[in-house]
Parts: structure tokens; sequence; C-alpha cells
């Protein structure tokens, strides 16, 4: 991974990665999420967010989900995610994008900004369960966020064994 | 226990603990930790904060710790924690109050709010790993923390296997 705090190109407009620190400790290590020098903490902290995790148990895909106003910031501390992100914003200059990404620890400990009107999807990798935290500018809102199944045609991705 | 939200007395001045939702998912429960209403949220999102976490191996304990300005509010979305807090502070009106805690699934899932100058210390339960997210409100500061020994005879509290 590159140097911690620059953020990487994901080849999706506005889709940000930010690789993390992991700090070796007695007994267990700290690993850094959101601080104030982190180029996306800024669009966290001024709003009414919430900051919540997701677990995903071995064997299963959570997608296919997008928000049309949230906008993500995902960390995996614990176990690895495989995640899948397809742009199909309207106007946008990465539309038609797939990107693939793992994240957790040790080679991808790393914070992934997802703006609203990509698809997302994942699945832990591994027999571990993964976990996510996530930062999210705004509350949950079940209006704001829409569901496709895991095969849907839409999406030019096909989920297998993680 | 008791509701969701509403905040428990934990014995300690300050020390407020807020039981938290485990909504199950399909593949993986979602974990609730900070919303807006949450009555612990507004001092963190006010501030320059840090969101980390801290893991806690098996048969490990680290301790005692104590801030002198940095607000901690923990979950534990991982594994099971045992905490122990002191009050050391001068004039708190529970001064010399010793208080131990589980934090963890399934029954112990909440938010613990630890204002400055409380001495604490931890140990994961069990033979798993214990993963701690501290939303802090001011960013992390080497200057404002002090640091006993585990066996330290100022604490009233010895630790064993746990």
């Amino acid at each position: 991974m590159p140097r911690q705090n620059a953020i990487q190109n994901t080849g999706i407009d506005g889709l940000l990665l930010q690789p993390l620190a992991v700090i070796p400790a007695e007994g267990g290590p700290v690993l850094h999420m959101f601080r104030p020098d982190s180029p996306l903490f800024a669009n966290f902290c001024g709003g009414p967010g919430e900051v919540y995790f997701s677990e995903v148990h071995p064997g299963h895909v959570k997608a296919w989900k997008l928000h049309t106003r949230q906008q993500q910031t995902f960390a995996v501390p614990s176990g690895l995610l495989k995640i899948v992100l397809y742009d199909q914003r309207p106007g946008s200059p990465t539309r038609g994008v797939l990107c693939e990404l793992f994240l957790g620890r040790p080679d991808h400990y790393a914070l992934l900004r997802i703006p609203p009107g990509i698809w997302y999807g994942f699945a832990a990798h591994g027999n571990s369960p993964a976990l996510i935290c996530n930062c999210a500018d705004i509350a949950h809102d079940p209006t704001e966020s829409r569901r496709l199944p895991a095969d849907d045609p839409a999406i030019p991705y096909r989920w297998g064994k993680s």
C-alpha cells in the first residue's frame, strides 16, 4: 500500500481510498480510522452522521445496495472484506466502471469513501467474519437506499465463492 | 439490559452507559454505535475528535491508563471486554468508587462514556480477541495521558485470569 493519508485512485470518480495506520501495541494493536488530519474527515464530523458496524458472515454475499443521499466511509478492523462497486450514475465521468477492492489487515487496512449513487456489494473473504465500521454523513433513512438482487444482470459482476 | 438509549447508572459520576441495538440481518447483524439521537452524540461530533479501534488479545491486560483531557466513548462490536474503572478525581462525588463492567454481545452491547480523570484498564474475556471502537472527543495527544502498572497498589483491584 502507498503511504498513509495519501488518497489513492480507485478508477471511479469520487470513490476515495486512504491507507490507514495499524500501530503495534502489547496485547493487541491500535487501528486508526478517522482523524482530524484525514482528508475524508470534514464531511463526516460537520453533520448529523451515524457510526455503525456491519458484520458479514463467511459464505454470505450482501449485494447490491445504493444510497441516493448517504455518503459512507468504511474501515474493516477485523476480518477481510471483498467489496465490489459499480458506477451507474448518469453523467459520471466514470459511468460503467466496476471496482473490486479488499479491505482489512494486514495489507488492505484503509478508509474507503463511497459517494451516493454507487452500487456496492460485499462478502467476507476466507473463513472469518468481516466487520465493517461505517461513519456515514447522515443517519440511517430507509427511504434513501435502493437494492438489487446479487445476481441482477444490470451489474456486470458474478459473485462466486469467496 | 434496560431499554436502548436510556442512560444507565454506573456508580461513578459522569461515567455513562447506554445500551445499544443489534439488528439481525441476513449474513450478519448491524450493530449501532453513535447516532444523532444518542444522548452521548453531541460531545463527539462537535469537536476535532478521532475514531479508532483497539484490539485486545486473550490473556493480556491493558492497564492502567488515565486521560486528563480526552473524553472517550467505547463500544465493543466483536469479542467480550472486561473493563475496570476507578475514580480518583479530587472533589468527585464518587471518588474512591471502583466499577467493573463487561462490554460486548450478546448481553452487554452498549456505549460507555468515560470522562477525563478516570483510571481504566481492560482485558479480553474468554478465548477471542475483543475489539474496542473509541469515538474520542479530541485526537490522540501523548501529553494528556498517564499510566500505572497493572498491579499498582494505588488502585484497589487485582487482575486475575480472564
